[in-house]
């Protein structure tokens, strides 16, 4: 009998403990030997709920309660959290998070702890919500040297565009029936201007080049600026438009970024609608592959949470696959990559073609026209920039 | 250090072989000390290979050599493949494998074998190539209880069916251009008549639902009887055709099947084209995720191979996950399972409503009509086509 607490009685917290329990039968013959819940951390009683009896108020209880092996921290933020995650490495527990910001802030210091102990830290459910990212990138494709990781790592943002596309709807009335429907909080900040696919690309950064990636250093723009007439544009030109958290390796180092992008319609990532996320990897053996699903919600984060939990349970030493790169990595900046640009400009052909030779203008409903440009860094696009008037200017997915 | 033999040297073994030798600095970090090829089982000489030295043509020398702990399973086939697994396995040496038909036939004895020698036996590579999903489907998701497993499981088919649909060839023409590419063999069978994706299919059930899934109880037929025809009214009715493989629990067992099927352009596995594959897992918790990537080739199934040996490296007990089904399972009648049916016919529209009352025909270039029926299982098809002549019958993806 493997004992495991849960910290945290919210929407997640609810749902693992939900998901334990219904596969308590198949997990029992994977680990060897039951795995059950012994305590849930919460902040107030839940009078008549199925698991009252184990839900304590204090901490300490779990921290001081040899019995419990794994800890499945699902509170969020990084106060609380890491405060007890810390605690419960240190008293030689597991712990199992889908807790992204606490992941991409303090994830290095919070392996090297389990590391330490001889225990695990495990997160997949911290990046994709329910999809099998981590374990996919980190132990099948270990073979491989990852040279690029980048997906829809927001489902509100996807959400959002997907019905400006779809609908030719305003980013502002679109952010209004995703408020209603709840896949956008009162405070849409942290996903619309890219704070959590930032986190998330700080992860899949981490994991992929093995550098220790600050989250605060990687350049994040978000939506909030993307027009009716960018979809129009890019339909024409043969794209959609997505908010794509990247990390690319570059000779000696790495770069990340979060930005919107033109993804061309024959890429499958393009064809990824609504709420749904994606991640894809670009390793030197296998090529290109995919990851899709569901990248938030009740279940399909428990799903994630609790394989963790099973995972921990069977294997109770530390698991070198998934350790966050300890070093500092050299971040390049983004700048410098290459690629094409997406340009909308209110100026008339020849102006932009005497900028841009070669650029193929195109026109919507609205005054403006939209163009791909050459492959180009940052600087030489800002330049060239300097002579034509830009609504937009978005990196093309190449 | 960890020694490893190859067995066979076509492409997937040079693969390994190459892959394993460009990360060998990340695997001996991931591993904790060097993972090195001490043999390749050859069948004659390669003079002046990189490898010449490590070359043998006597597997007793690898099954008797106490230092090699790894061997990787690349001849393909059923006999010498089975023979060298068995006697590698009871060596005590853990196994991994891409061969789709040996673990379809004699997985099951063969992680028996596994179990009691404590040792491994990974096929990661055996479904999907180079795409993660085995791994994610029995680990990842090990806390859902998995409803569905389908997916596009064969490249050289869904090339046909894709050259067929975007420039409205005919099966022979796109197959022939298939085999100029070298995506079909001269002799194409084993893949067009969905003989290798019912092996993929055997081993996705076996691993969901834990049954020992036998492949040739698999209803199976391949494409060689989907015409232009049928990809055209596919469009009009907003579908496309892709062959799929598929394994359904049932009340009380699974069943499992290999059949066109029209699937809606609004489910990401329309836009799966080419030689790409696609794996979709329906979960009690996750809901919907999908897996996408090359599903062969050197590089991508090396890339699958090479993780198994990183694994097993790292992880030299028994893995439960992994484990394949032992008891023979409840392989229900997959003609109960109740669709839609996409039929085309050459029927006017007064016959066809009769017999399928609301179907709605639609016509394209052909004299013949499409339409998809109501839910109902193949019986009850079979008794309505009793009074409208069927060119083919598909069942529709839901």
């Amino acid at each position: 009998m493997i004992k495991y607490a849960i910290l945290g009685y919210g929407v997640v917290g609810g749902g693992v403990a939900e998901v334990m329990e219904e596969q308590k039968q198949k997990i029992a013959a994977l680990v060897g030997e039951p795995v059950e819940l012994k305590y849930i951390l919460v902040r107030h009683n839940y009078p008549g709920d199925r698991f009252a009896d184990r839900m304590v108020m204090n901490f300490s209880i779990i921290e001081n309660d040899p019995e419990v092996k794994i800890v499945a921290e699902v509170i969020g933020g990084a106060s609380a959290a890491y405060d007890y995650t810390k605690r419960a490495l240190l008293a030689g527990k597991s712990v199992v998070s889908s807790n992204k910001e606490l992941v991409a802030m303090h994830g290095a210091e919070l392996c090297d702890i389990a590391r330490k102990k001889g225990v695990n830290y495990l997160f997949e459910g911290s990046v994709g919500g329910g999809i099998p990212i981590l374990r996919p990138l980190t132990q099948c494709l270990a073979a491989n040297r990852i040279d690029e990781v980048f997906g829809i790592l927001n489902g509100t943002t996807n959400y959002i565009l997907t019905a400006m596309d779809e609908q030719g709807r305003s980013f502002g009335d679109a952010l209004k029936t995703a408020q209603e429907l709840g896949y956008a909080e009162a405070d849409p900040t942290a996903d619309v201007e890219g704070i959590d696919a930032c986190r998330k690309t700080a992860i899949l950064a981490d994991l992929s080049f093995g550098y220790n990636m600050d989250p605060t250093k990687i350049p994040t723009s978000g939506i909030t600026r993307v027009t009716e007439a960018d979809l129009e544009l890019a339909h024409a030109l043969g794209y959609t438009v997505k908010l794509l958290g990247r990390a690319v390796r570059t000779p000696g180092g790495c770069c990340a970024f979060v930005e919107p992008h033109l993804v061309p319609m024959t890429h499958l990532l393009a064809s990824v609608g609504g709420v749904m996320n994606a991640c894809v990897v670009r390793g030197s053996a296998v090529g290109e592959v995919m990851f899709y699903g569901p990248g938030a919600g009740k279940r399909p984060t428990a799903s994630a949470v609790a394989g963790d939990i099973v995972d921990a349970a069977q294997h109770q030493a530390f698991r070198k696959d998934t350790d966050l790169g300890r070093s500092g990595g050299i971040l390049a900046p983004a700048d410098d990559l290459l690629c094409r640009w997406y340009v909308r400009s209110p100026d008339d052909p020849d102006l932009v073609q005497s900028a841009f030779p070669g650029a193929v203008p195109v026109y919507g409903s609205s005054q403006e026209c939209g163009f791909i440009t050459e492959l180009m860094d940052r600087k030489t696009l800002a330049s060239k920039l300097a002579a034509v008037e830009a609504g937009a200017a978005y990196r093309v997915l190449e």
